[in-house]
C-alpha cells in the first residue's frame, strides 16, 4: 500500500528578488518622499498615481510574442490581454498624457512616485522591485521647463539631507552629443554654420541629421563617451581607436576610428571648464561646424543663464559634456545628479557614491498612441540609492526609537497600565502595554529591548499601593538589561520611582534628555 | 497584391478594472495614510513594507492547478514559481511572521499600508486594486490586544475627520457565535456549566466543539445570521425556517430550523441593550448552556471592561451580538467600524454609509507555514472608503488649489519670471511660470484656470519698467476669465496692481484671504 504522503509545508519565503522593509527602513523611505513631494508640489507638479498594472501593448518595449512576453517585465496573460507590471513611471505618463489629453492641463506637470518592477536578475543590492520618484512637464518645449527640473532637483536633495556641496547635478545635451559625432565624424567639411541663412542652416541640419542616422559607428561611440568617467582619457582615447586591456586583462575591441577624430572625442569629453561660461565657450568651438550641435549649445546657454539668474551656479548645476545617459531616448537636455562624496565600499575601497537621480528631455512617448509628438522632460529620482547614500553618510541609521512599554507585574491591574499608555499617547509619545505572556518579567524587558524602546515602566502592587511607578532609562541600561533578574534590574542606576501622576512629564524628560 | 498594413497604434487605456488618481486624490489618500499611520505609531505598531509579488505558495488558499491558479488572484509562471499579487496585507503578515520569527520581537505588532489587488469582476466603485491600511498584534492572546486594536480604530476614525457620533465599533466574538449555534440547537439539554469543575468544563467543550463540527447548517445558520442588517428580524426569521421572497420577487430557500430554534437565533441577534451592561447580560443569560458561548461572553466582558476604563464608552465602542464578518476564518473576538451617517445614493434613496473596517482574531495563518498555532488579532481598514466617506461628508472634496501662475508676457523676460516663483517657493507657496507657448495669452488664463490656481500673475514690459506686476485673483474671476482677452482680463476688478517688492506679501494675503 503507497504510503500517505503528508502535504508538504508552505516555504515562507518571498520570492528571488524581493524582500521586506521593515520598521525604521518603511518610516525612512515614506519621510523622504514627503520630503521630496513637497518641494515638487512647490514648483507647481500635481500628484498622479497610476495602477501597478498596465496592459503590455501600453507599456510598449516589451510585445507579448508566443506564450510569454519577452523578458524584463513581469507579465501574464489574462482574458486575452497581456497585463505587466510596470517598468517605470514614464510609460505610465505616456499612457496617461494620451488618454486623457483633452482633459489635462497643458503643459501637465506631474509627479509620481512608488514601486516599479523589473524581471531582471536579482544581485547584491539589486532588487525586483523598487522605488521611484519621478516629475515631468509633459507639452513644453522651452528650454525654461528643463532648467526648472535642475533646480528643482537641486532643492530636492537639500531638502532630503544632502548638503551643497556634497552633490552636483551635471547638464549635457543629446542635440550636443549628435553634433559632436557629425563635426567629429565630418571634421574636414568646414562648413561656417555662424554665417548661413536660416534657409541654408535647415538643409544643412537635415543633411547632418541624415549622416548621424546612417552613421553605423554611431551606437558604438556613444557607448564609448559614455565610459569616460570608468577609463578615463586614455581609456577612451584606445577604445576609440584599436581598443585596450581591462583591468582583468581581457582585450576589448576599439571602434577603428582614426585617431585624429578620436582626439576630437577626447578634446569635447574634456571640454568642462573652470566655469559653466567656459564650458560653453569651449562647446561653442568644438560644435561651430555643426548646426545641430549649435541648437544644442543655445539651448545649454538658455538653461544655463536662467540657473544662473536664480542663484544656482556652477557649484550645484554643471554643464558637463561628458554625460551621455543612454541611447537613443532622449532628445535634447539630459541631467543627471551625482553625489560627490566618497564612501567606503565592502571591499574597503573608497568610492564616489555616484548617480541618484537622472532624466532629461524625450520627445516620442505619447506619439506611440496619438501620432503627434510632444515635448516633454522629467527626472526620476533612485529613491533607494539616496536612502543608501544619507545612511552611508550615517544621517540615517535606519532604526528609530520604538516606544514606551509599560510592563505587567500584575494581570489584574490591566486597566491601569492602559490607562497609562493612553496618557502617554495623548501626549504624543508611543506606548504601549507589554501584551505577550507577562509571567517571565526578562521576556518584557528583552521584548522592550528589541523593540527599541527608550524608557520600561514598572508598576506591581506595592507601588500601586503607593501611587508611584518605576522608570527605566533603557538606552542607558540596554546592555544590562539583558537577561537581568527582576532584582538586578531594579538596582540599576537607570531606574528611578516617580509619583504616577508625573509619568508623562518625567518620561517627556527622559526623552528630550536623549536628544 | 495584398495591403501592406500599418502597424495598430497602442490604446491609451488602463487594463480593466484598474484607474488612475490625479492630483487631490492622491494627496488627500496620502494625508489620510499619515494620519492613520501617525495613530498607529502612538500605539506602539512598527510598519513593514513587504513587495507586491509573493509566492503564490506563500500566499495560499490559490494554488495553481493546471496551466493557471485559480481566480482571484493576478498569478504567472516565473522559472517554474507561481507569483501573484498580494490579495490582502495579512497573508504577507503570515508569511513574514513565519519567515523572521526568531528575530522579530514577540509580540509582533506591525502596521502596513498600500495596495491589494483582486482578480475579481469591477464593478461600479469597484476597482481591481485598492488600498488597505492593517495593524495586527501577532503573538499575543489577551483580550487587552483586541480592546487596543478597537480603542486604537476609534482614535484612527477620530483621527482622519470622522467625528464622535458618526461611527460606531460593533464588537462580537466568533466563540459567541458558536456558543449559541451550540446552545440553541441543543437547547434541550441544560446543562449548568457555572457549576462544573474545571475538568467537566473542559469535556464539555470538547464535546460542543464535536457538535458544531459535525453540524450540517452551520454555515449556512452563519450566512443567515449575517443578513441581520440588511432583511431584518423577520427576514432572519423566514429564511432560517422556510424561505422568503426577496425585493425581487424571488424566493429563497430557508435553512428549515424549527420556529422554535429560529426564535433562539432571533433573540440572540436582539440580544443587544441599551448599554455593553446590559448586552452582556443578555449574553450571559442566552449562553449559560454553552462553555464556547460563555468563554466568548467572558472575553467580551474582558474589553468592555478595559475600554471603559479608558473612557471608550458603548457611544464609540457597543458590544453587538449581530456581528457576524464571513465565516471560518475567525477564532475569537471580531469588531467592525460602521459609519452611522446617511448619505445619499446615486438613486436619491439615503442609506447608511455603513462598514470602513473590520478585523478580529485568527490564529491559524502562521501555522500553515510552521505548524505552530500563534494566536493574532488585528483590523484593516478600507482607506478609498475611507475617503469615499469623506468626500460624501463634504469634508474633503477632492480638489485642491494649484499653484500660483506667472504668465509669460515677455519671452525675454523669462529669467524675472523665474526669480519670481523662486521668491514665492521659497516663502511655501507653490508656484510656476507658464512653461507652455506663450503667444495666445488666452491660454496661459485658461492653463492657470484649470490647475485651480488661485492667483496669476501678469508683468509685461510697462509693468517691468516700472517696478510693478499685476495680480489676479482667479478665485474670484474664474468664471469672467475663460476667454477673456488681456484687455478685458486687465478690466476685472480682481485685479490690481502691486510693488514687485511686494510680490510674496501680496501673494499671501490673497491666499490667506481665501482661508
Amino acid at each position: 500500500m503507497a504510503k500517505d504522503k503528508k502535504p508538504r509545508r508552505p516555504r515562507a519565503e518571498t520570492p528571488k528578488g524581493f524582500r521586506d522593509y521593515f520598521g525604521a527602513e518603511v518610516a525612512e523611505r515614506n519621510q523622504m518622499l514627503s520630503q521630496i513631494a513637497e518641494v515638487y508640489h512647490l514648483y507647481g507638479f500635481d500628484p498622479l498615481e497610476t495602477a501597478a498594472v498596465e496592459t503590455v501593448e501600453a507599456l510598449g518595449k516589451y510585445l507579448p510574442d508566443v506564450d510569454r512576453p519577452n523578458e524584463g517585465v513581469f507579465a501574464w496573460e489574462e482574458d486575452g490581454d497581456w497585463l505587466a507590471l510596470r517598468y517605470d513611471l514614464t510609460a505610465p505618463l505616456a499612457r496617461v498624457a494620451a488618454q486623457f489629453r483633452n482633459d489635462l492641463p497643458n503643459p501637465y506637470r506631474r509627479y509620481a512616485m512608488g514601486p516599479v518592477w523589473r524581471n531582471e536578475k536579482p544581485g547584491p543590492g539589486r532588487y525586483r522591485q523598487f522605488y521611484q520618484c519621478d516629475a515631468d512637464t509633459v507639452g513644453s518645449a522651452s528650454p525654461a521647463a528643463d532648467a526648472e527640473i535642475c533646480a528643482m532637483l537641486s532643492d530636492t536633495l537639500e531638502a532630503v539631507g544632502i548638503p551643497r556641496g556634497d552633490y552636483v547635478i551635471r547638464v549635457n545635451s543629446r542635440k550636443v552629443l549628435n553634433g559632436v559625432l557629425t563635426s567629429v565624424t565630418r571634421g574636414a567639411e568646414r562648413n561656417d554654420i555662424e554665417r548661413m541663412t536660416a534657409a541654408e542652416l535647415s538643409d544643412y541640419k537635415t543633411f547632418e541629421l541624415k549622416g548621424l542616422e546612417e552613421d553605423p559607428a554611431k551606437d558604438a561611440i556613444m557607448r564609448t563617451l559614455d565610459k569616460f568617467d570608468k577609463v578615463g582619457v586614455d581609456g577612451v582615447f584606445n577604445l576609440l581607436t584599436g581598443g585596450r586591456h581591462d583591468q582583468s586583462g581581457a582585450f576589448i575591441d576599439g571602434v577603428n576610428l582614426s585617431d585624429e577624430m578620436a582626439k576630437g572625442y577626447v578634446e569635447f569629453l574634456q571640454a568642462r571648464g573652470q566655469s559653466n561660461e567656459e564650458t560653453l565657450a569651449n562647446l561653442r568651438r568644438i560644435l561651430r561646424f555643426s548646426a545641430i550641435g549649435m541648437e544644442g549649445v543655445h539651448e545649454l546657454e538658455t538653461i544655463a543663464s536662467l540657473l544662473a539668474a536664480q542663484g544656482y551656479d556652477s557649484d550645484r548645476i554643471v554643464i558637463d559634456p561628458s554625460v551621455v545617459r543612454g541611447l537613443g531616448y532622449y532628445t535634447g537636455p539630459v541631467y543627471e545628479a551625482e553625489l560627490t562624496f566618497e564612501i567606503t565600499d565592502e571591499k574597503g575601497r573608497k568610492q564616489q557614491f555616484g548617480s541618484v537621480a537622472g532624466g532629461g528631455r524625450y520627445d516620442d512617448l505619447v506619439k506611440r498612441f496619438t501620432g503627434q509628438a510632444v515635448p516633454a522632460t522629467g527626472v526620476s529620482i533612485g529613491v533607494d540609492r539616496l536612502l543608501a547614500a544619507l545612511r552611508a553618510k550615517g544621517r540615517m541609521d535606519g532604526k528609530s526609537a520604538g516606544p514606551v512599554v509599560v510592563t505587567v507585574m500584575d494581570r489584574n491591574r490591566m486597566a491601569e497600565y492602559q490607562a497609562m499608555v493612553g496618557e502617554l499617547r495623548q501626549a504624543g509619545i508611543p506606548a504601549e502595554v507589554y501584551l505577550g505572556n507577562p509571567k517571565n518579567f526578562g521576556n518584557q524587558l528583552k521584548y522592550a529591548d528589541k523593540r527599541l524602546s527608550p524608557v520600561a515602566v514598572i508598576q506591581g502592587e506595592d507601588e500601586a499601593a503607593r501611587g508611584v511607578v518605576q522608570v527605566k532609562d533603557l538606552v542607558l541600561g540596554a546592555k544590562i538589561a539583558e537577561n537581568a533578574s527582576l532584582e538586578e534590574w531594579k538596582s540599576q542606576p537607570a531606574q528611578r520611582e516617580i509619583a504616577r501622576a508625573d509619568l508623562v512629564v518625567e518620561i517627556r524628560k527622559m526623552l528630550e534628555g536623549e536628544v
